[in-house]
């Protein structure tokens, strides 16, 4: 049988929230927090609207997801991101003690996986769903920036 | 000549945070964020009160901080913070691009040294800074806490 809530359905739900970040000149990372194929929060990147480095998509989603459940952990809960998140996400992701994070497009540079940064030991992780469009999205915004400057 | 507005100083600032949190059944720890000898945030830890793994004063501090300043990094600022910051916050104040990060008690256990969480290359680190009196705080806690219950 086929699951419609399958991992690439929430990606793309995520990858709009990063589309929307694209549109406010943030950017363009988006994230969703996830329980029983229920979605719980959606967040993309504020960090120039807020003027705020922390205002990363993930530390938003956290947030909301744990006030929306009422408790400050989300053991049964996943990530879905469009990048892999810095050592910044990770390191909350750890307090939060989620259950799986799933990332799109790969951060070779600013990425927890470089850094090694500790995950919760129950938290599981999975990279690479809808990388292609994920990293393509980030691309398309530095060529952009880049242009107009 | 004395400088009345040396390290010790600050850190009894952020002491005086960690012991509002310390009031409000909060784990102990301040922070406070100066410039040019100059306060311009102070928090303390409030994650049980808002419900929120992420809100260590750390986070909240560089929030504030960069708020006040109008502009997002804090290159010429100085953390004071009563305990070893945890990953995230390491990795925050990556974003933030501190000057100087002076900590209490060293965190064996959760602090950014013993993960290696990369910092800034321009930020600088000092700790056991009041470190007896930081340390002993966060035991108090814990030993009233185990108490009670």
């Amino acid at each position: 049988m086929i699951d419609p809530f399958d991992d690439t359905y929430f990606m793309k739900r995520a990858f709009q929230e990063a589309e929307a970040a694209f549109e406010k000149n943030e950017v363009p990372i988006g994230a969703v927090i996830v329980i029983k194929n229920q979605i719980i929060a959606r967040a993309h990147n504020l960090t120039e609207t807020l003027n705020d480095v922390t205002a990363h998509a993930e530390m938003q989603a956290f947030t909301a997801a744990a006030d929306y459940l009422g408790g400050k952990y989300l053991k049964d809960c996943t990530l879905y991101v469009t990048l892999e998140p810095c050592q910044m996400c990770a390191g909350a992701s750890y307090w939060t003690q989620i259950g799986k994070i799933v990332y799109g497009a790969k951060d070779e540079q600013r990425g927890f996986e470089h850094y090694k940064t500790q995950l919760h030991p129950k938290t599981k992780v999975i990279g690479g769903i809808l990388e292609a469009e994920c990293s393509e999205l980030v691309k398309r915004f530095f060529i952009e920036k880049r242009n107009l400057n």
